[in-house]
């Protein structure tokens, strides 16, 4: 156990890590060139190498802490333990080689746990994430609202856009990020000539709830 | 009437008006689904239901209240009342149908006067639109100015864009959140090849004065 | 000149002001609705009215200063008398009228002049412009660059977007909105498969002088 | 020596060297236009006039030093040094001439040099990156996971926006810029009618990351 807890300790062993881990990203990312058809067998090697280094890793880890289950208790350690168990499924396997390579694409994350710098930029994230959640639900409710009366309104106009409270939702997030919505407006103003209104207070709206939340994190981060 | 306080404070009637709110919600948007007509009887039991229920708490409501007209001295009061008198308008009635779907859609408006925290936020919100009022009026200036010396100048090249002054300014809108602005350009600049300055000094002046707004407002802020 | 002084000094005086200049926003925008030809004489008599009450206050605030000459110490007024006098252009002229119109048009900016809160607004817009001096500068040159290297480079693959430095600036001002601008890329990368580079490296700098901007400018103010 | 240092502090040597990099840059520009090949003969001089000038007040700069080696001391003057060399291509060799014209595009940056309002403001540009450093490794990582997972899934609905990582990062470049979005998703939606996730989630993620970082940045720079 005391090999195993300076084996992880090693600054060289850690640096390995990382050059494994990017290995098995330039890896993914070379298996979607076309050209690496031609290396497939040279590249399912290397994935059977990085996989079962992994598992090493991971089982060093776990022999270095002084009881079993202790390494349970941090959250990264969880973290790394679902990517490398979800990535032993085989790639060979026919019917579930889709799978396999999106579970392996996750493996890049463990650059996350292991580089002490990201992972506190995570959790900065994370902790801001329920301030903003009143925040959000008032979005969801103002966008229902437009969904709805979209949806009744316009979808004999364009089903495609308006069909369903779902698509409409879809639609007015595309309105939101300003993305072609003139275009969605031009059609239903053919129609229906003040729709501009239904478009212009639901753009008004939006920017103002997004601003305000924007000036209101702002504000709140710097009391503290 | 203390009966009624009693249950009007009562956490379970209150979680359950939410309950039904979220309901009478799923209910409105159900019915945007072509397939939700198999189910139309169900749905206008249901929606009877709702607004059955929605009487019974704001009658409740009423009562708690020592004297009847204290009841509407509440902002938030009034426009529950609001909101539940305007969904009385019968469903079934063929002329009125998509009056009255569009009034049960504001309904999802009650989780906001029930439940607090979105209440302080709309609050917030309301209170921070006059600090915006005379940029607002400058903005607007801004553009009538510039809608006014379109509509004069391109009227001719495209009368879809320019055709009159509101046309030109909700063009100019588009042209300020860069929908295609481009397009508007290159149309006009076939014909005044110099009226790319038309464009730019509206951008300019535009993003310049929602800048100083956007400072103007978090520096605002921040002395309080 | 006393009696001037007074009239001037009139809040009734001044809401009046203030209603002839809305007066004749107003028909400036309704010259632009077709439909107003039939209505044409009716306009230009109220255009004259608008212009000779213009005149006759201007006047009436002329001689309500000790001096002649002292009226044209304020900058405010100078930009009244420039726009009044300006106006004072003939409409019915068949040749003029285009800058006739145009001219009319500014008399909207008679509402910042008047209203004190208008005023100072943009009397703080104005002081922020020097502070933004060198930035601009900086995002010149690298507009400059960009566009020469661009002009340089893809003249012969779109002349209509880079046929020289002037119309390749004004395509790198639709890139930097973002304007369509993978249109742009996308043509250029099949004649030079590695010109996204010039594209991400412009966006990335232009993006990132503009954020440091905004942030300078905060902090700049707040520490006033 | 002496004699160099005083023309070198000289403010009227200063301005001119200013000017001479003005009309450098207005050469430039002036050859991007077709018309300017009738005056060719005329640039070519007036450009070999600019190198010239350029290597001469490098001379000089570099004679008003005590030792000769110190000048390449200041980071500046390396940064000149190159510039100045780099532009000593000759322009008429027709096999170069590209590269000739692109290596003189640089010359405009001289006025960053230059100008210390300029340097100062490019300094404090540069000593903001680092802090960037992590959040951009971050946003690496999810724009590298979500072009695998969009490169494995979609390569067979649109090649070109999807054909392997490389391509699929451009790709969500362009999702991340609002730019014709919808359109990238509506392709993949006709095969993955739930492939909307997707580039929801990966907008919020990037935006989120964004914000925070923004965020992170004011409140980092006010504190010192
Ligand atoms: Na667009
Ligand atoms: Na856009």
């Amino acid at each position: 156990q005391d090999r195993m807890e300076r084996l992880r300790a090693n600054k060289l062993f850690e640096t390995f890590v990382i050059a494994v881990i990017i290995a098995s990203a330039l890896l993914i990312g070379a298996k979607t060139y076309e050209e690496s058809s031609r290396f497939d067998r040279w590249i399912n090697w290397l994935d059977l190498g990085v996989t079962l280094f992994f598992l090493f890793e991971i089982v060093v880890r776990m022999a270095a802490e002084k009881r079993f289950l202790d390494f349970f208790k941090k959250g990264w350690n969880v973290f790394d333990f679902v990517i490398v168990v979800a990535s032993l499924v085989p790639i060979n396997d026919s019917e579930m080689v889709l799978i396999a390579r999106l579970l392996r694409v996750f493996r890049v994350l463990r650059l996350v746990s292991l580089i002490p710098e990201l992972r506190i930029l995570l959790a900065a994230l994370v902790k801001s994430i329920p301030r903003m959640g009143y925040v959000a639900l008032l979005m969801f409710i103002i966008f229902y609202i437009y969904a709805a009366i979209g949806s009744f309104m316009f979808s004999g106009v364009d089903p495609v856009l308006w069909g369903n409270i779902t698509i409409a939702m879809l639609t007015l997030f595309r309105v939101a990020t300003f993305e072609d919505w003139t275009d969605v407006m031009y059609d239903t103003m053919e129609v229906y000539p003040y729709s501009w209104i239904f478009y212009l207070t639901f753009i008004f709206l939006t920017a103002f709830v997004f601003l305000n939340m924007m000036i209101g994190i702002v504000l709140d981060v710097m009391q503290k």
